[in-house]
């Protein structure tokens, strides 16, 4: 009984202090020029007036759902425990894709069922994850049919500000829709990905982890790395180990293999982008 | 008596209230990669250290205030009731053009007398609108004559946020400049009218409401719209129920007729933009 | 030793006072688009949840620190004081270079020592320039070898936000790196200088100060002004002095002469960008 007791004080506990300090991040491919995201804005801060509001992005290629869930893998783990991240970039909208609510790894998520909350479920442990009920009721009183962000996504991320608990929204998900992302491909000496990310800088962002790189080669001096228009490109600590202009391969902030060209470009050095073909190779004369 | 004490009461605390949360939205069209809006963030912030800043949008066309009000119109309606909105696309800035200050639809406004708020008046019942009379004084103490922004808007918009009445400004404003719009043109069995913003998605919005096609026909099944390079657009309820790739039509969130192709650029598939005509007819074999 | 008590008294006050309203700005070359910005801020407020952030920009152009410093000197007076301003165009990161915090004109600062606290410090007294200890700890604890904004800038950030103050952060930083900005050439009867900036508005930003061109002139009424393909730019006041489409030289608001063309942008009218000269000459039939 006691620990129930002390269950129930620090849920309420918990409820205070979100109520206090409720923060939600936005993630969208509405871009910053129209009033959408400002329209979302209002909502929530209408709901919510205490929200602190920050934006993840809302530059992600319209309805590219593959972006969306890199930019949020890559950002969302550094906010702090009970962040709630509204997702909405919606290739469905308008059909009838559920609206997910989760917890993973004590950040909370608020996202169509898309592919995107498979792909932070491989990043952080899933502590739960529901179908939202009310979205429907709120689709069906919605004044308008195109904008789901407005009308079904911001009052909801308003009420969990307010302290209602995603596993309140709706049963469990069961299984939802992911992402496909191709695996690379292991062979005898080498390992075939694909660039799957290109950023601001034009760096080259692939689909190959650190962990299979040192998984087969005792040491990164001990590889080559091919993409675009150059075969040999050698493994860096840091961007500035490489000369200006020149290519190099590093890990990079989010364990994943990148290609990328001191101070220049690496997309348009390499003639690569989003696809291109990334090889690791051994180097000659060295073994595994 | 009691009725002006409970008001006196009521005005008081919406005062206290609003010193606790107050919020503003910014409008311009000075990019964000320049400091300017930061500059104006910094004097709001100086004068009003506990504001909520919420951008709306700086990427408005250069100069461009019809592009301003539309987006105004479609995101101030979401804000909490006294949010004050300010806008700052002003091709008059250092002419003689007044500074207006409103309140319309329990939205407050602050912005040049360029034509914006009569697009506004449109959609929000008007409540009380003045002319700024320290705007001159603030104009005469500036550093600068280019920055009118940083050195009036954002000091009077500080004032505003700690409490100062908008009626407290200056004397009522009479007239004011508006948009002329082009109304659409009714003809027997057709509307025709025009695109008046294109989005971030390509779609085009028209300036054809929802109310006029309601009113000249029963069902949007009977109708087609021509845009572009096509038409025999239908009408839909939502971008999904087109085939990908296809034009449709349906009426946007702000109550705009809207032309759009599912997940595809209308501007570009159909060749139109802003300016472009909008016809609406009956179609084939069906009548009013 | 009341002095001392006093002091004592302030500083804890001052300290208190941050604590209650954190206010920290954000001036990158990251773009928006990527998770970069937003990754910086959930580290920054899971270090201090009360913090508000504020953008300067983050489209400075990659690696521009010349661009970065202009910026930052047009926005930072503007702020609250003890604003913490962190700014992370960075093209060193990874080598040896030193991170510095400072306190200039009352505005706080976190960079790297590559040349934009030299820029500020022409502007704002210094109070003091430390370079960071911590810096190398946190770089060596680091997962990430790129990314120092998230991993060093944003940790220390918000420790300086929570109330630590700028002193204790390490050693006086004694010289530091600056930027190396072409001094204006004065010979007889002109001035000559060159656009270091453009803005959004295509306006051309010149080294030129208001106060050199006073000192040689009575009155900007005699001098004309040459730049790109136009010879005999006037002064005057404001943009809506010239004509549409006219050019125009006048004084920005950070003191700067600066080549604009009224409703149109000068940049492309003139044929002019960053590096072009802009030179300031007695008009014909006047005098000093």
């Amino acid at each position: 009984m006691p620990i129930i007791w002390v269950g129930r004080l620090a849920d309420k506990r918990r409820k205070r202090d979100m109520a206090k300090q409720p923060l939600v991040t936005l993630l969208t491919d509405f871009g910053t020029a129209d009033p959408y995201v400002a329209a979302m804005k209002g909502v929530i801060l209408s709901a919510c007036p205490t929200a602190t509001i920050v934006d993840i992005s809302h530059d992600v290629p319209p309805h590219d759902v593959l972006a969306a869930a890199i930019v949020l893998a890559q950002a969302a783990p550094y906010f702090p425990p009970d962040t709630l991240h509204m997702v909405v970039v919606d290739p469905g909208v308008g059909t009838g894709r559920r609206i997910l609510a989760g917890s993973f790894g004590r950040q909370r998520f608020l996202l169509p069922d898309n592919g995107v909350i498979g792909f932070v479920a491989a990043a952080l442990p899933v502590e739960s994850l529901v179908v939202v009920r009310e979205a429907e009721q709120l689709r069906q009183a919605a004044a308008s049919m195109t904008f789901h962000g407005r009308d079904i996504f911001a009052p909801l991320a308003g009420r969990i500000l307010n302290g209602l608990a995603i596993s309140k929204l709706g049963p469990p998900a069961g299984s939802y829709k992911a992402i496909e992302l191709p695996a690379p491909r292991e062979d005898a000496g080498r390992v075939a990905g694909q660039v799957i990310y290109v950023d601001r800088f034009g760096n080259l962002i692939s689909n190959i982890s650190a962990e299979l790189v040192s998984r087969r080669w005792h040491s990164p001096a001990g590889v080559r790395v091919g993409c675009g228009n150059q075969q040999a490109i050698p493994f860096r600590l840091t961007y500035a180990q490489a000369a200006e202009g020149e290519a190099l391969a590093l890990f990079d902030s989010m364990g994943l293999l990148e290609v990328a060209v001191n101070r220049d470009r690496a997309c348009d050095v390499l003639a690569a982008g989003v696809g291109s073909e990334v090889m690791v190779v051994e180097a000659p004369g060295e073994s595994r």
